[in-house]
């Protein structure tokens, strides 16, 4: 049988959104706002998305962080704090799961690619830092297809890019909005659940359930 | 000329979620789970929104308030605190501007209704504690429609019920993606910003804003 392409989610997946909180208080706002930025930004790009627009993750960021940090007292004036918070966004490390996960099925011989809301760009450079971008044979972005994720568009045209069937493909990802979106556009899926977060009842349930990426390998072979 | 039908939506826009901070921090976690939840329970609905779902608001609110309590240290169990939120969440008041701004529109000929991504019981509710339901010709909820807002159909869908055309309703909401989605789908719109808070810039910007619904009045009058 053979080997189904393994598809990665990138923001919160793959790079270390914790290491935004950091970020926040270096521009003296409470650590929280990252937190609250990023559901933020998912919230206006989904809405956004369910209008039937496709917008670009970088304008859609920081137009939600300046709705956040409004009313905050910063340590600098807030273009130079939305400045620095989107460049410490380009510059995040991955979780310390993931080189290792990643060349583990390799060596088990999995094809991998990544489908980003963000910039194709931004995904590439966080994979080439962490020292595995050769890896994935292909690193895409909604930017190329009709909307974000969880769209049913912006799998179907990742598929089609890819040149594999829904079925010969799990995607992977640490958000139930992406399980629950790419399940309904016919896809296999992985929860990477690091926190032990309850799943939302709302959603469909992933396929495999894994606590860190180096459990991936053998999930898959269950 | 005949007067717009004016469209409220409701969650934050007539209810005061401010006074979720309180109730957030009588099950012992801290206050800017809030705004977090709050911001949760959107993203959720508008990704199941994106995916072609029509969800219940009430399972998203509850899904969404388990993941974000998920490893807080609570005064009582979880399900205990779960249940706390989602009834002080029914029991809300409206902003202090709502009574004296929906008597002043009805007095000045204005027809309203409420448009809802939360169940319509729990929105005439809120009306009637605070004494302004007869002032609504129409309570409606997404629940009867294709999807939540800001997708097209919401909207279409109540402006079929209102018997209205998309150019002689004004939607006013406190949620630039509420007035982005309602603008897309044809409608005026006016931004409710209580807060002085600045506007998405890869949104559609609103026809008016004002800062309390007091104003309203004098803007539709413009």
């Amino acid at each position: 049988m053979a080997l189904p392409l393994v598809l990665f989610d990138v923001n919160g997946t793959l790079s270390d959104m914790g290491r935004m909180t950091q970020h926040v208080e270096e521009i003296g706002a409470p650590p929280q706002l990252a937190g609250l930025w990023f559901a933020t930004v998912l919230r206006d790009g989904f809405a956004l998305t369910a209008a039937g627009e496709n917008p670009a993750f970088r304008a859609v960021a920081e137009g939600a962080l300046r709705v956040v940090l409004a009313g905050q007292v910063l340590n600098r004036d807030v273009d130079d704090a939305v400045a620095h918070i989107l460049t410490a966004m380009q510059q995040l490390p991955v979780h310390p799961d993931v080189a290792d996960g990643i060349r583990g099925l390799t060596a088990a011989g999995f094809e991998l690619a990544a489908l980003t809301n963000g910039a194709a760009t931004t995904a590439s450079g966080l994979l080439e830092r962490a020292g595995v971008r050769d890896a994935f044979a292909a690193v895409l972005s909604v930017e190329d297809g009709p909307g974000w994720k969880p769209a049913a568009g912006a799998y179907t045209h990742a598929l089609a890019a890819l040149g594999r069937g829904a079925d010969d493909v799990v995607l992977v990802a640490a958000h139930p909005w992406d399980i629950d979106g790419a399940s309904r556009a016919g896809l296999r899926t992985a929860w990477l659940n690091r926190d032990a977060s309850p799943y939302p009842s709302a959603m469909v349930p992933p396929d495999h359930e894994v606590a860190q990426l180096g459990d991936l390998l053998s999930a898959l072979r269950t």
